[in-house]
């Protein structure tokens, strides 16, 4: 983004003056209702409302056109027919106008004439510099500096004072839901943006405005796909986000088929695969959030508390069952609850009742509503058996909001995370809590999800600088790994695959190329017995089908018995295939059989994917991967990530695995989707056999698939 | 429980006069409360506060003991301190009050001698015949007939209109939270209490007097864990349940350790393991629910809305995202979302603007909002493509609740079912939509999870005839199956343990036993090679670790050398092992490896086990569980249920598995822990090797457990 467009993106979320194209005096109409809320909520700057019916709208001048303007407006919100929209930006362009946003819809989402004259819309933007939001946004609003642009009704709300959220929705629908939502419970935005159909500004210019913005500590998105040219841009954005401790947090749609199809209809967005963006967001810090509510909640927390040093925490409670609630449902989703410190929990001191036990959680019962309260909260956030307290505050805050939270409130303010949730109906204790910095949570299920999502950012934060590390320095003759892809089809055979893994310093398992009965069996001896025979032949490409591997060979013999079979088989079932000859192959002995390749996203080009062998495996789709390049910490967090990892680490009696020779080949391949990404469709090392620590692993068969036309 | 003790639980919940002991002055104290809600609600009977220091208590005259009462009152609800409380009782027994509630606690869930307080509480019960619910009991409520019994300050709400769930809570503390979030959405309760320690009134009690209360037509339970005597209870309730059409949802505490443990502290329940209750309830139709609010949301949908014919959902929506939310988070969760009759979507007809698009999630967009949206619910609820339809009703809801939702109550009343999620914070919406007979879900993901509850209840609804049907005529000589349980050691050896199951006809591995290096030779060739030798000693429990089995021995020759290994290894393993031969035994064939068996769970008995074999399923932990006994359509329902189920239906070339012959095992074992089950501690199958359909399946190894002391 230039800087001039950047200066133009401030002027969007800020404009000095603001005309209103299309605007109707009826303020109860959708077109009169922009005008209604930009001048409820205060707007400081000028309005100029354009509509050449009226001579004035609520005693404001009325204009003609954009043309008949006293001065160039900052910026233009359009909301007149799809049909007139492109003369009316025209004039913006001609005049000067900074930036625009087109709430108009109907055009590229939904005819082809429309994406024409998005075209045209772009082009203007390109040769003038204006910066254009949508069309087909449902407008912008920046509760800072009071600017509301939009007809949402969510607006008729009194007092929306500003956040720390700053919020990018690809669906203009929700955005009113997300605000009338988190403003109950007194979460607040800085800034809320739809981004309609990203033609001109996409989701990541957004992003990184709120970034920049001194007044926003956290982002959200609700995201239904990126735009294929906002991918790199929005990696960019991760990483500043990162860098300026800013967390992202995503609702994304996708997980299903039908969102997938329904976005895509949706805004015209083309989602890639839903599995890549989860490993994206893992890769880059970004938060993922399942659940509508948590969207605000998880950002909002991050705006306001510190991160924990780890994973343990304690629990205090005014009332059994709603802790019970959440306690569970963190303890399913990992986060650990252990005992407070013996003199932590020492009853007399906190002057509780000698029933109440001193387990975690902590039942002060309604006895200990009150000072009790108080007290046992600050030892708790005093404990070094914690690194979060979790406040859970009974019926008291939903009848007396101020008696049941002042507590809470009143412990608040130590280094470490004080989180609450409410068990009763509270919205009021709610906004209490937010407005005095302790993040409040509405269902046991929220709040353990926030705190498994604080934890798991905390950790990969904690790990940011030595993710940042350099990659190692491998290298590999990339003249000599063109050379392979070039004189290979388009389905390279076992054998050049695995040359060209050699290349990269992928470990494979030892073979030769026979073209006769007698060189096979004096291969066979040289490796050793016992070994394996595969067809070599880049018409087969499914060896066992054709009936062309024969395994665990020990003696010459076997190994001319089968070269023959081998042959036969391949004849019987295609007479036309070019056989190059046979792999004879040593054994590889056995081990734990792992997968580890490449794969290459529509979006996001070449993705690392690492998973168990087997056939269960993949009925169960677990496997783990990560855009290239990747470094040590993030191969190390592939193996951790998938749900059978406790294999890897020794299982029943089994030898823990060596990890290092995964992680050393998955980043091997990674070097080679550096070197060769947009050349390959895919790698696929199948099995790689990993052998006990400190033993190394073995591909044993790939498959290196190039993409059609290369 | 006696006809007596079901009348007096009647009285229980419904007195024509109350007595009020330990009762103050003051109302806004805990133990004023009660008589201030009891009279607010606008109790219809006679009520006797009882404290010695007054004379009345808001114009009521008050009684110094149960003793002077002018009449012997239905019921006491009792909130004296601990120690008083055996008095209290006792005199209520000796007055004949039907029953009482032991609001008090510091009982039997905090000492040994409240411990003792109960026993002799208990036996007060039983001499009188009275019933007791607690104690540590947070009330009782009535909407029915406004009988208001707890000091839960939920009750300051007004007008609460009973509904049709009925809502038992073995925590007190969650029924205020659940009262107030319920009634806030418009969702009312017939009846609700807090069950407390269920000294002598159990969880199933409650339950069942619901079930047979003509204004209830759905149960929610809040539960941590069923008392031992109160199993079969409760299965007998469960199945009440189904014949009445009511269905029971329960919110369990105890998916995580610390949950199971809190629980236990909490009221000194113990719970065991949260797989098998899971399993149960499965069994059982009792529709288990994993968030706060979905206990009452889905109960109460039940007592709404028909049970859909499949699985087929078609959204229409005003709003884009909120509905795209709820289809991704409904296909995520196995629903279908299919296109609408294509005559059905003609958007002429619809009289909709032409970019709405005819998909589903079907967007009417703001214009739809009126009379197309009304006409387009219809069509959907006529649409022979849909068994459900939802109504996704945006900000309108909020600001215009009775115009939002108009179209949605004008629309209902079809015999297949209508939801309606609403995408802003719209309560008031939902209570319109709640009071016309429409459930209405506050955010996408309850909205999913419900509709998944409705669709796989109907499921097990449809297959209840089936379910029922009485069990194949399965039968087994139980002398000699006991002869040869009462021969062995605790651990049977593995010929023992084929011996019993071959008794069942559940089909094993051909195998003999040799005492000498002859005899072991000679049966492999009768038994025909390859063939496995395997130390048969009660002392070796892990034969693989003792070196004790050969595997794929093809000759003679081989076994006579594996025979000798074996022995020498068993020795050198353990000197003093008591050898009882060497098992020959046939090498299956390769098949499909799972894992069927018996555990025995300490509340619920046996519990029939399925999985597939091999150990990443043991790290995932992917089987699937069911009481004993079972029928064909619950060992069905096992081998579906496991997720990695489509291994069995053939997966990428793999053929599908011989399911008859596992659902065969299944209920072979399943007549096993009918016959044995008190004398077995485990049956383990491991592996059953499953052959292409039509060609059976095989017990390859098998170890059964008898129970300690048996």
């Amino acid at each position: 983004m230039t800087i001039q467009r950047m200066k133009n993106l401030e002027a969007f979320f800020n404009p000095a003056s603001v005309a209103v194209i299309g605007v109707s005096s009826d303020m109860t109409k959708f077109t009169g209702r922009t005008l209604k809320y930009l001048i409820k909520h205060g707007y400081p700057g000028r309005i100029y409302p354009i509509n050449p019916k009226y001579q004035e709208i609520s005693g404001i001048p009325c204009f003609g056109s954009v043309r008949d303007l006293p001065e160039v407006p900052d910026m233009a919100f359009v909301q007149i027919p799809a049909r007139l929209t492109l003369d009316a930006v025209r004039q913006c362009a001609e005049r000067g106008v900074r930036a625009v946003l087109l709430h108009t819809a109907g055009m590229g989402e939904t005819s082809e004439e429309g994406k024409r004259a998005e075209q045209e819309l772009l082009a203007l933007a390109h040769a003038s510099g204006m910066v254009i939001c949508g069309p087909n946004s449902g407008g912008m609003v920046n509760l800072v500096d009071r600017v509301v642009l939009t007809p949402v009704v969510a607006m008729e709300l009194d007092d929306l004072k500003p956040g720390k959220v700053g919020l990018v929705s690809q669906s203009g629908g929700m955005t009113g839901a997300l605000i009338t939502r988190a403003y109950s419970r007194g979460i607040g935005f800085s800034h809320v943006v739809s981004t309609g159909n990203e033609m001109d500004l996409k989701c990541s210019d957004y992003v990184r405005f709120m970034l920049e913005d001194p007044h926003t500590s956290a982002v959200a998105i609700f995201m239904e796909g990126l735009r294929d040219t906002d991918i790199q841009p929005f990696l960019k954005a991760a990483r500043t986000a990162m860098e300026k401790g800013k967390p992202i947090v995503v609702l994304k749609v996708g997980k299903a088929e039908v969102g997938r199809k329904a976005a895509a209809s949706h805004t015209g967005a083309l989602t890639g695969s839903d599995e890549v963006y989860s490993a994206m967001f893992r890769q880059m810090g970004v938060v993922r959030v399942h659940a509508l509510e948590e969207l605000f909640e998880t950002a909002s927390m991050f705006s306001k508390t510190p991160l924990p040093a780890g994973d343990r925490v304690g629990v205090l409670t005014t009332t059994g069952g709603g802790a019970l609630l959440l306690a569970d449902e963190g303890g399913f989703l990992g986060l650990k609850f252990p005992s407070p410190k013996a003199d932590t929990a020492r009853t007399e001191a906190l002057g509780l009742p000698s029933f109440a036990s001193t387990a975690n959680p902590l039942d002060v019962t309604m006895s200990g509503v009150g000072d009790g309260f108080r007290k046992s909260l600050r030892l708790f956030l005093e404990d070094e058996n914690f690194d979060i307290v979790v406040a859970v505050v009974g019926t008291s805050a939903q009848f007396y909001p101020e008696l049941g939270v002042r507590p809470v409130l009143e412990a608040a303010g130590s280094d470490r995370p004080l989180l609450a949730y409410l068990n009763p109906l509270a919205d009021e204790a709610a906004r209490l809590l937010e407005a005095g910095g302790v993040p409040a949570f509405r269902t046991p299920e929220s709040c353990a999800h926030a705190l498994r999502a604080l934890v798991h950012h905390a950790r990969f934060v904690g790990k940011h600088a030595q993710r940042k590390r350099a990659l190692p320095g491998l290298s590999a003759d990339t003249d000599k790994a063109r050379g392979i892809l070039g004189s290979a089809g388009q389905h390279l055979t076992e054998n050049q695959s695995k040359q060209l893994l050699s290349l990269y310093g992928i470990p494979v398992i030892q073979e030769k190329v026979a073209h006769t009965t007698r060189e096979a069996a004096e291969q066979a001896e040289v490796l050793g017995f016992p070994v394996a025979l595969k067809v070599l032949s880049p018409s087969i490409l499914h060896k066992s089908e054709a009936g062309a591997i024969r395994l665990n060979l020990s003696s010459c013999v076997e190994v001319r018995k089968s070269y023959g079979e081998i042959l036969e088989a391949v004849r019987s079932h295609d007479p036309e295939a070019e056989i190059q000859g046979v792999l004879v192959q040593k054994m590889a002995q056995e081990g734990l059989e792992v997968i580890a390749g490449i794969s290459r996203d529509p979006q996001f080009g070449p993705v690392l994917v690492f998973g168990l062998g087997g056939i269960l495996v993949e009925v169960l789709r677990d496997v783990s991967m990560r855009l290239a390049p990747i470094g040590p910490t993030d191969a190390e967090e592939m193996l951790d990530e998938i749900r059978s990892a406790a294999l890897l680490r020794g299982f029943r009696g089994l030898p823990a695995a060596d990890r290092g020779a995964i992680v050393d080949v998955l980043l091997r391949l990674s070097q080679l989707a550096g070197d060769l990404g947009d050349e390959i469709e895919a790698v696929d090392i199948n099995p790689l056999m990993v052998y006990p620590e400190g033993e190394g692993a073995v591909a044993v068969d790939a498959l290196v698939i190039k993409r059609k036309g290369e």
